[in-house]
């Protein structure tokens, strides 16, 4: 029931593209409740693809190799995996015909490399055949194969639409493995550890995990076993100890983002919302309309990274700038009024700090945030010290900005600030 | 001259959590002029750890493990270290020392699991003894082994600071080895390989990368010798070869991004810009300021999700949305004139489109975006039909648009449209 997954690219091991691949084909397969044991990245090198195709073949029951496919002189999976696997190269004739209409579609000349492209291990079936995309599956004693391309879209694709059916189909009755994510927010590391020790006790058989997801914090609760109901029953026993020690800081229960969670809170509740952004530059603007449907909800902001744009647009008083400066609670409060004003808005949301690494000073150092909250009948603001670098203090703002629309609409109580 | 790299951790391999370890590691030490042959992910599992740990030891001088050291139960890398390594759990007691002075600040109580944090395969050293965070190396049969934690920006520190320099430290005369990256916006995929195809007879021993990288596509030309000038001469050459075959499509010959780039360029000029986004939601926004002193050019802009927002802060008039409709090179270039005229800035910048997956019609299909600049002496707009999923047009929209101020700034032609 374990397999594995198989990278190869200069590009992965020299740490110059992310293996996007591996990550989305371990994710798909540990839902459908099978196990990847080892993922491996090599470059292109013909004695290390082998000795990992062998060392696969040795020890999984299946194998997703993405990458070396195709027509350049570094891709050259298809020898490697003759080789390793004791099969000759065969002309294989669906594969030709792909490429010769390839070639006549596009009006270029056949060539040497293209025609190569056509040579596949003895036995080889070939992966969505009609398909502009294509790879190959073969099975070697008993352990199936799956030969894709490197270009992440790609592989996803066949992955879903092709090997998972088929890895699937070799199983009979699969064990049932069930996983739950728990999202929170706001609380610091010390003390989700402090839970998870207290947690270990009571929880038996249950799987834990806790992933740190800056800003976030992730944890998982998983159970294998023959019995769906059983496994469910006691995956929300532990889930509800969980929430019960950690209340409102969970912010999803599942696998959606926070601006998913917000955005369905909107919608619920007839609520819109308008943003006034100034250290995130607009950041909470992009991750909300990421959520298909957010106009709906969404009406639009104001990026007021300048004191001018502060003053003119959001009608921000330049004596409360004088007399406070931008990054302080006064600010805050006027830019969420401002915007939700100009904006003909529920809500009116507003962020104003200091991201560094520059115009940070004694009394007000880099990661000092204000975060301003306009309802329909009072403004809330809070003072926030983030820590890191530049990207960080943005994506903690922006989190802890959605955090506060998420908590007055839940009715839950702001994290406290300093 | 080559090593590898093992991270450990159920997250890894269940697809739960990206790989952020080994990907950092692996570029730190190809830009040092080091070899990463295999990157191997494993679960919390001792066989198979022990096993890359074997493989490892049989075959690379130098190993760099992540993950499993710490004080949760499926903490286990040292025990497994030692097993597979040979070697008895010694006490520690520099390590001992630190974890009861993190009992005594934190006024938490000593327990066994805490404790057994402080054992350590025999001949093992600690890195950053001093640090809040550490690690331990130890040598194995001339191979270097570094154990490090599995949280990124610990195991980013511990690598740049001590793990880095120790390495380096193995090999008195280590070959040069430069590699330069290209990076191409706008250019299609068919195109690039073709142009990849004419340059491998030219460029003799220089190793050519491509590598897409959504919506940029990446060029890597890399060689390695003893004699630095020889190299960086024939890399000179190669890259003008490239340059001259993709001229303006190339908007860097470095790590950078496009915003550091326009920014630079904005810098330079003296000019100021100021945004007005539909679709992108913020994204333009968020991505100019990610730049450290972005407030020097970038003035702020319009988030005008709605035609509210558009007619009321950016002053487009509402016969143009009803004659044209909100996606409209009219609208674009009302856009662009209001957000500069709002925002007093050298240039207004604007995109309006249909991001999806809804919202799209005949004759306006989901990815149809117009881009509109608004400059000291005329107003440009541009129609693109971008492929994909929302956020990939929302990426290749604000893309697009960040090229646009690059080109015009260049003096450059805008990429054409449709």
């Amino acid at each position: 029931m374990h397999g594995e997954i198989i990278t190869i690219g200069n590009e992965l091991v020299s740490g110059r593209t992310q293996d996007l691949n591996s990550w989305y084909a371990a994710a798909r397969l540990t839902a459908s409740g099978l196990k990847v044991v080892r993922v491996t990245s090599v470059g292109d090198d013909k004695k290390r693809t082998a000795d990992a195709l062998k060392k696969a073949l040795a020890s999984s029951r299946f194998v997703i190799v993405t990458g070396g496919l195709g027509s350049t002189t570094d891709d050259m999976t298809c020898e490697i995996a003759a080789n390793a696997l004791d099969r000759p190269l065969c002309l294989d004739d669906r594969m030709l015909e792909k490429i010769e209409q390839y070639v006549r579609v596009r009006k270029i000349e056949m060539t040497e490399p293209l025609k190569k492209m056509a040579l596949m291990p003895e036995g080889a079936r070939m992966i969505n055949p009609k398909g502009a995309t294509c790879g190959f599956s073969l099975v070697e004693r008993g352990v199936n194969f799956y030969f894709l391309p490197g270009v992440p879209d790609q592989t996803r694709y066949l992955i879903d639409t092709f090997v998972l059916p088929d890895i699937l189909a070799l199983y009979e009755t699969l064990p049932v493995m069930r996983q739950r994510i728990i999202k929170l927010y706001g609380l610091s590391e010390p003390r989700i550890a402090e839970i998870f020790r207290s947690l270990q006790e009571q929880i038996g058989e249950v799987a834990l995990g806790f992933y740190p997801h800056f800003p976030e914090n992730h944890i998982t609760i998983s159970l294998r076993g023959r019995d769906e109901p059983t496994i469910s029953k006691t995956l929300d026993q532990v889930e509800k100890i969980i929430c019960e020690m950690v209340g409102s800081y969970v912010f999803t229960h599942d696998s959606r983002e926070m601006e998913e969670v917000v955005g369905e809170m909107l919608l619920k509740s007839g609520k819109t919302l308008s943003v006034a952004e100034s250290c995130t530059g607009g950041l909470i603007g992009n991750r909300l309309t990421d959520v298909a449907g957010s106009s709906q909800y969404f009406q639009g902001g104001v990026v007021s990274y300048s004191n001018e744009a502060k003053v003119d647009l959001l009608r921000v008083s330049p004596k409360t700038i004088e007399a406070h400066g931008a990054v302080s609670a006064e600010t805050a409060r006027e830019m969420a009024m401002g915007v939700r004003a100009c904006m003909h808005t529920d809500l009116g949301l507003a962020v104003t700090g200091i991201a560094g690494p520059d115009g940070g000073c004694r009394d007000k150092p880099v990661g000092t945030v204000h975060v301003g909250l306009c309802c329909e009948k009072e403004t809330f603001t809070g003072k926030y010290r983030f820590w890191g670098k530049r990207k960080q203090v943005k994506q903690n703002s922006a989190m802890m900005a959605l955090d506060w629309v998420r908590r007055y609409l839940n009715g839950d109580p702001f994290i406290p600030g300093i």
